[in-house]
C-alpha cells in the first residue's frame, strides 16, 4: 500500500436539498471537500495510505472537517490547528438550463494563513512515495504559496515525486498573473494534469481553444508543457458542460517515455454533482501509476474513475477500485 | 421601478418528496403559489415593485400565505383577510411515463368569496403601471368575476394598461362556456396571452390544433384577436409534454406596431417542476415590455424565464433578469 | 379475538416538524385521526377484531386515510366513499407555556354528508360484539345524527352493546344545544365514558366544577348519570393540564353491579402527543372489559394505556396490551 | 372482485436519501417487499382482493412488515409468525454510469425456516381463483421448497391456477443447479412467467442469448416451455439497461390457444427504482387474464404497468388500472 | 399602527436537528436573526408597522436575510447592499448539563463596515414613532458605532424616542472597555434594557451581584441609571438558567413618572430556543407602551411574550398579542 | 498522549425520528456503536490515542462501521474484515411512562465468529499502556471468548493493565451462568467497573438490593471484589431510571490504597439518548487516571462525563474534558 501526500485547504461547502435554489428551504447539507483533499479521498477508497496535510481552525468547523477526512481513511496528524475560521462556500447544484451556482466565503480562513513552520514538512514527507498539490493552493495567499514551496523542497530532499493539478479558478487570480507563480512549479512536478484553458492561462502556452480540442492539438500542447517545463507525463481533461445535468467528459495522457498520447475514452454522464470531477481524475492516474500501471491503461481507470465521481452527491468519489474497473469493463 | 399590480387566487400546495406518490411517505412539502401571483413573484425577482392583491383567510394558513408572498418581495398591503378556509391542492410531480397528478381542495375557499368591497381597488391601481389577471380568477366565482370588473374599471380609470393570461382550466369550466365571461374582458386588455387551446375555447377562436402549431398558424390566430378584441400585442406559448420529466416549450409574440409575429426560441427542458411555467412566461414579459425591450427581444427573455423555472421547484420563478440573461446569451 | 365496530369521521392531520409553530418550515408530518378511528387503532393493537365505519372521498387522500386504518390492523370494508372532500386540521404541538394551536378545516367534509343509507348497518353489526360512537359524530350533520340512530337501531336489534364516549367539542356546537341530540343517545349506551364538563353540557347533569374533582363529587355525577340515562357503567376521565408539555392524567370507572367508584390511577406525563389521549381511554377500557376483566382491572388499564398515548406522536396509540401491563406493574 | 393468493418472503429494504451511496448520510429509507408480495400489492391497487402468505418474526420488524401490506390492501391473516429474524437488504440506486449495488443481510430469516405446517394451505386455497409463487420462494431453503408443493398440492385440489414466475438470482443458486428444482414446479404451472436467462437456466432451454433477442427466438423458447412443461401461456419480458437512470423494457405473451407471440410494446424509461419492475409485470399480467381480457391486451396491460413500476419509489408499484389504460393510450 | 425602526446586523443561524451536536449529522437548519431584528420581527407579530436597518452582502445569502425579515412582516426598503460576507453563527442548543454552545463566524462581515451614509437616516427616522438599538451594534466596529449616532441625531431631530438594550456580550469587547462607548448611547435613550451584569459592566454602576437580584437592589440600580443617564424608564430582566433545558425568567420596570418598580411576574420555562428572548421582551415592552398600556401591564406582557419565545424554534418570536393575553390570563 | 487498546463488537444501530415508535415513520436514523468502542470514541474525544479492535464484513456496513470510528478519532487498523454480517440493533428511546424498546438481531454476525488468529494481538498491544474489555465481549461466542484471553495473555506480556467492564446483558446469558467466564478475567483486570446487579450475577458476590444502595454496602462490595479478584480499583455505578426520560446517575471507585470509597456524586438528567452511559463513565475513568489524576477527581469526572453522555445522540460521548471540567466546576 503506497504512501502519498497531498496538500490544500479543505472548505466546508454547503448545499439545499433536491434541485433547490439555495435558501429556498431553510435546510442545508454540509460535506467537505478541496481539491486536493479530494483527490487524497478517493485515493484512500482506492486503497492507498494518504496524509493530507491542511490548516482548520480550533472549533467544531474544524473538528468536523479533519472527521469527515478521518472517516474517509484519509491520515490528518500532519494538519495543523489555528486561525480565525474555516473557510465555507454555499453550492447550489442547478438542474438543465440552470447552471451551478456557487457562493464563496473563504476570505480569511485558517488556511489562507497557514505557515511553513506550521507543518513538520520534513517529517511528513519521509518516506512518502507521491508529493501532490494543485494551483489552487498557491492563489490562496503568501503563508499558503511560501508552503508549497517548503513541501516541494521537502519533497526534493526526500526523493518523493511530484504532481501539479493547475485547477484555475478565475475567482481566485482576479487582478493577478499566475504564470510567475505556477510556473516555477510545474518545474518541480513530474506529473501535471490541466484543461486546456488553464495550460494557457497558468503556464503561458496558447492552446486551440476548441471544446473539445482535437486530439492532436493536446498532443502538442503536451509536448509544449514537457519541453518547457519538464514534466514527464501530461495529462489533460476536457469537460463539455450539455448542460448543468449532462456532461462529456474525456482526458488523454501524454507519456514522454513512448511520446505517445494514450487516450482515456469518453463518458457522456448524468451529472449528479460536478464539484470534485477533476480531482477524482488525478487520484485515478495516481492509483493506476503508482500500482505500476501503464499510462494507456492509467488514463482510462482515470477517466472512468472520474466518469463514476460525476454521479456521487459531495466532493469525495467514494468508489473503489474494483468499481473503476468494472465500469471499464462494462465501457466497451 | 416600474409598479404592477396583479390579482387572483393564492393556493397552498403540497407535495410528497422525492419522486414518490402523494402520501406514500408522512411527509409533505409545501409550497404557496397561483397563476397572478407567480407572475407577480416572479417580477418581483426581476426588480419590479408588484402588489398582489388576494384574499386569504384570518388563521395561520392564510398568514403563511403572505409571509410567502412577502419573502419574495411581493407587497401585500391591499390583501382582503376573511373567509373559510384556505383553497389547496395537492400535487405529485410525475415521472417520464408517470404523469402529474393533482388533487384540488379548493371549493369554499376565501377568495372564491371575495366581493369587490374588500378591496379598495380606486387607491390600489392609482399610480401603477400594469394590471394582470389570468382567466383563472373570473372562474372562481361570482364575486371573483364581479372583482375582476371592478379592478378593470379602476384601472380604466386610472389609465393602467393590462394583460391577460386566458389560463384555460377545465376543471373550472365544467358545465359552463367560458366565451362569454372571458370575451369581455379580452377587450379590455392591451396584452393577451394563450395557448391555442385557450384562444378557441375562451374566445371562440379556430386554430390548427397540431401541437406544435405551425408559427404562420399562430401568426393567424393572433391577427384574429387583435381583430376581434383590439389586443394590441398577442403572445402564444405552446408546451410539448414529451414526458412528465422531459418538456419543450417555444412561445411567439405578435406586436400591432409592426405587424410582425416574434419568436421566442424553443427551450426542451428536464423538468423539475412545471408548476408555474406559464406564469412565469408573463412575468418575463411584463418585465421586457415594462423595461421599453423590443416585443422581439422581450419575446425571448420571456421564453429563457420560463425555461428556467421548469428546473426550480415551487411555483415561484426565483431567478434575475441577469440570470435571464445568461441563458439568452448562452442559447447562441 | 372479540370484533368491534365503531363509527365516525376521519380527519387527516399535518403538524410542522419538532417544536415548530405552523408553516415556520415549509415542511409537514401527515397523519389521520378521529376520535373513533383512534380507539378502532388502539384495539386493534391489543388484539382484537375492528372494524371501523367511516366514509371517504374517491381521491388520493381518501385512499392514503383507509391505508393508514388498515395499516393499524383496522377493517375498513365496510367504509363508504364518495363526498367532496376530506377533513383536514392542522395541530401545532405547543411547548410548555405555548399551548397546543389548532385551525380546522373540516366543513364539507365527505363524513359529514354521509347518510345511513350509505352503510349497510346491519351486515356490519350482524356478530359484532360492541359498539363504539363518540359525541362528535352527531355534532357534524344531520346525516352523520342519522347514522348514529340507524347504526344504534342496528346494534340493538343485533344485541350488540354500545358506549358513548362524550367528547365535548365546543367548536362543533357553537349556536346549538347538544343536551337534545346527546340525551337520547347515552340512553342507548350501557357504558358511557366522559369528562365532568361534558356530562355537565351534554346530559345536563350538574359537576363539581373544580380540576380535578374530587372522587366523592365523582362518584355523585356517575349515580346521576345512572339514574337518568340507565348506563350501567360509567367511566370519568380528569386530564390537568400542568403545562402542554406535561398533564396529569387520571380516570374512575363506575359500576352499577357492586356500585363503586373504581379509581384508575393518576399519571403524570411528559406529553410528546396530546391527541388521541381520551380515545386511548376508551379503547383500553373496552379491551379489559371485553376480555372480561373486573371493573377495577380495567379502569386501571385504560388509565395506563392513555398515560403511553400521552407519548407517541401521532393520533393512535401503537402499545400493544403487555406494554399496558407492563406500565402497571412497574406504577406499584 | 378475484381472489388471488402469494407466497413468498417479505424482506424489509432500506436505502440511502436522493442519489447517495450506501451509509453516506446516517438515514435510510425503509421499504418492504419481495417479489411475490410485490406482484400482491400491485395487484390490490388493481382491486383484487389479494392474501400474500409468508412468515415473520414476533418483533417490531414483523409487525411493520405486515403493517406495509395491510396498508396496500393486501391480507395477511394466513401469515405465520416465528423464526429468529427479519431478512434484510441494503440498496444504493445507482444514477447512470454507477451501476445499482445491494447488499443482501437476509440468511437465517423467518421465512427461510417457513414449514409446510405454519400454514393452513388447503383453508388459504379455497375458494381462490389463482395462485403466484417464483422462482425465489423454492430456492431460500428446504422448508420453503416443501412449503410451495404444499401450497401446489392444496391448489390442485382447489382446481386454483398456478402462475410462476422463474426470477432467477444467481445469488440465491451458488453452487447448486436450480434445473431440478424448478423444472416440476414448472410442470405445475399453468402460466409461466421469466426473462430468456432465467428460462436457459433453470428450465435448461437453450435461448438465443442477445438482447435483446428477436421475437421469433423468444417464440421458439415459449413453444419450448410449453411442449416441455405444458404450460399454457409463456410471458417472457427484456430488460436492457441502458445506463443505472434508463432502461428499456418490453414483454411478450405466447399463448398455446391461438400458438401466437403477442407483444407489449417497448417502453425506455428514466428510472426511479428498478426493484419490482419484474414483479409489477406478473400483477399486470394477472390482473388483465383475470378480467377476462385477451393475451393481446393483458401483455400491452402489464408492459405498461411495469413501465410505470419503474417510475415509483420502493418494491410496490402504486398505480391503478385506470393509470395503465392511461398510459397505454397515450402511448400510440 | 406604530411605525418603528430598528438598527443593527442580522446573522445567519446554522443548527444542527434535535438534540445533536454541532456536524454530528451533515445537515443544518438556518435561522436569521440579531438583537434588533429579533425585536423587529416580533413587533412585526404583534402588528406594528417596522423596518429594520441593516447591511447585507449582494449574494444569495444577503437576498435570504431580507426574504426572511420581509417574511415576518419587517420592512427593509432601508436597507443597505455591499460587503464582502454575511456574518454567521454555529448554535448547539444544549440539554440539561450540556450547554449551549456557539462558534461565531461574524468577522468581516457587510454589516460591520457599514457608514453612515449606507442609510438615508433622515428619511428612514422621518415620521417614526420609535427607534431602538442594542449594545451589540456599536460594538461591531467604528463604522457602526458612527451610524448609531447618525441615527441618534437624526431620531433626535425627528423627535424619535429611543430605547437601548445594553445585551452584553463579552466576546465582542475583549480587551476593550464597553462604558466610555455605551455612556453617552445610554444618554440618549429614554427607555433602557439590561440585566443587572450588563448594567455594571457597561455603565458602571455597580449592582448586588447575587442570582436573582431582590427586587429592592434592582429598583436602587433602575434609580441610579435614571440619575446618571436620565432614562426615563429603566427595564431590568433576570435570566436564571437552571439547566440548558429549563430556565427562570423575569423582569421589572421602574418608571419615573411614579417612581415604582413594575414587577413582570416570572414565568419557568422548559426552553426550546434560548436565543432571542431578551430581544422580544423589549418588543413586548415597546408594543405595550406604544399602544398606550401602563407600565405596569406592559412590563407583565414583556415578560409573558419573551416567557412564550422561549418555547419557539429561532431567533424571532412568532406570537401574536393576542396570544400573549391568554398566556397572561390563565398565568393567575 | 496515552495509547489505549479495546476490543469488542461494533454495532449498525436504527433509531426512528424524534419521539417515534419503531417503523412508524419509514425514516430510521444510523448509528454505529459497542460498549468498548463508545468508551474507545470517548478517549479519543478526550484527546487518547485509541485503537479499537473488532471484527466487521468486507461489505458496505463493515465499511461504514469503520469509518464512523475512524471518524471519532479511533484507530481501525489493527481490525479484521470477513465474516457472514454486521450485527444490527433496533432501538426507539422511549419518553416518559413508555420505555426504551430494542429489538436486535446480532446473531451469526463477524464478530461472533472472531478467533485470536484473526487479529495481531502482541503488535497490538504492543507499547499500549492500557487494555479495555467488558463482559459483553466474552458473552458473545466462543471465539470471542478465546479472543479475550489471547488479548490478556498479549496484554500480560506487554505489562499492559487491563479493565474490566462487567456489562451484565441478561439477553446474552440465557441458560449460561457466566460467573465461570467472567471470574478468571476479573482475576486479570486491574481496575474492575460494574453495577452492583452484575458483581454479583457475574462474580458471585451478594449485594445489597436496593436502589440505589447505600455507599457503605456499595464499599463492602468493592472490598469483596479486591479480594477475592485482586483489582486494585473498583468502580460501581448506579442508574435511577427515574422514567425513560429521566435518570438520576450517579458512581463511586474504591482504591486499594487507601482503602477509600470515592464518591463521585450523582447527576439527574433529562435524557436524550441513555445509550453508551456506562461506557462513557469507563473512559472518563480511563482518561483520569492515565493522566495521573487522583481517584477522588477520576470518579467525579468519569460521573461528569456519563451525566453529558445521556444528553447526545448516540452511542458515542462527544465531548472533550474541558468540557467535562465545565460541569464539574459548575455544580457545586
Ligand atoms: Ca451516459
Ligand atoms: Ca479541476
Ligand atoms: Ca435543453
Ligand atoms: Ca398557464
Ligand atoms: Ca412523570
Ligand atoms: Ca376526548
Ligand atoms: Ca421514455
Ligand atoms: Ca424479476
Ligand atoms: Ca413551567
Ligand atoms: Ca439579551
Ligand atoms: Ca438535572
Ligand atoms: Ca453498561
Ligand atoms: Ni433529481
Ligand atoms: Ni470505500
Ligand atoms: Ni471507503
Ligand atoms: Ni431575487
Ligand atoms: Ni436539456
Ligand atoms: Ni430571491
Ligand atoms: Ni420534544
Ligand atoms: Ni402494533
Ligand atoms: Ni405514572
Ligand atoms: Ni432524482
Ligand atoms: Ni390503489
Ligand atoms: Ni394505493
Ligand atoms: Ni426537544
Ligand atoms: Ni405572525
Ligand atoms: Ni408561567
Ligand atoms: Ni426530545
Ligand atoms: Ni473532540
Ligand atoms: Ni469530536
Amino acid at each position: 500500500m503506497k504512501r502519498v501526500v497531498t496538500f490544500g485547504e479543505v472548505l466546508m461547502r454547503l448545499s439545499p436539498p433536491g434541485h433547490e435554489r439555495l435558501f429556498q428551504s431553510p435546510t442545508l447539507r454540509t460535506y467537505f471537500g478541496g481539491s486536493e483533499a479530494n483527490t487524497a479521498a478517493s485515493l484512500a477508497h482506492f486503497g492507498a495510505r494518504v496524509e493530507h496535510v491542511t490548516r482548520v481552525p480550533s472549533n467544531a468547523l474544524g473538528d468536523a472537517a479533519l472527521a469527515a477526512l478521518r472517516a474517509e481513511g484519509v491520515g490528518v496528524r500532519a494538519c495543523a490547528r489555528g486561525g480565525a475560521r474555516m473557510g465555507l462556500y454555499f453550492v447550489e447544484g442547478g438542474a438543465d438550463v440552470r447552471p451551478l451556482r456557487v457562493v464563496y466565503d473563504r476570505a480569511g480562513s485558517a488556511f489562507s494563513e497557514i505557515e511553513p513552520e506550521h507543518v513538520h514538512w520534513d517529517a511528513v514527507l519521509r518516506g512518502a512515495e507521491w508529493f501532490h498539490v494543485s494551483g489552487i493552493t498557491p492563489a490562496l495567499g503568501e503563508g499558503p504559496l511560501r508552503s508549497v514551496h517548503a513541501a516541494l523542497n521537502a519533497a526534493r530532499a526526500a526523493s518523493v515525486p511530484v504532481s501539479l493539478d493547475l485547477n484555475f479558478r478565475p475567482a481566485l487570480w482576479v487582478g493577478r498573473d499566475p504564470k510567475p507563480i505556477l510556473q516555477p512549479i510545474a518545474k518541480r512536478a513530474q506529473l501535471l494534469i490541466a484543461n486546456p484553458g488553464a495550460i494557457e492561462t497558468m503556464l503561458g502556452i496558447t492552446t486551440a481553444g476548441t471544446i473539445p480540442e482535437p486530439p492532436e492539438a493536446l498532443r502538442a500542447t503536451a509536448e509544449k508543457v514537457h519541453e518547457l517545463f519538464g514534466c514527464t507525463r501530461v495529462a489533460i481533461t476536457q469537460r463539455e458542460t450539455i448542460s448543468a445535468s449532462e456532461h462529456g467528459w474525456q482526458a488523454f495522457l501524454w507519456d514522454a517515455a513512448d511520446g505517445a498520447m494514450h487516450e482515456g475514452g469518453r463518458h457522456q454522464v448524468q451529472v449528479v454533482d460536478r464539484v470534485g470531477g477533476g480531482d477524482s481524475f488525478v487520484a485515478g492516474l495516481l492509483h493506476a501509476l503508482l500500482e505500476g500501471r501503464s499510462p494507456a491503461h492509467a488514463v482510462r481507470f482515470a477517466t472512468a474513475a472520474s466518469a463514476l465521481k460525476l454521479t456521487i452527491p459531495g466532493d469525495f468519489n467514494r468508489v473503489t477500485a474494483d468499481e473503476v474497473e468494472r465500469l471499464l469493463s462494462s465501457h466497451r
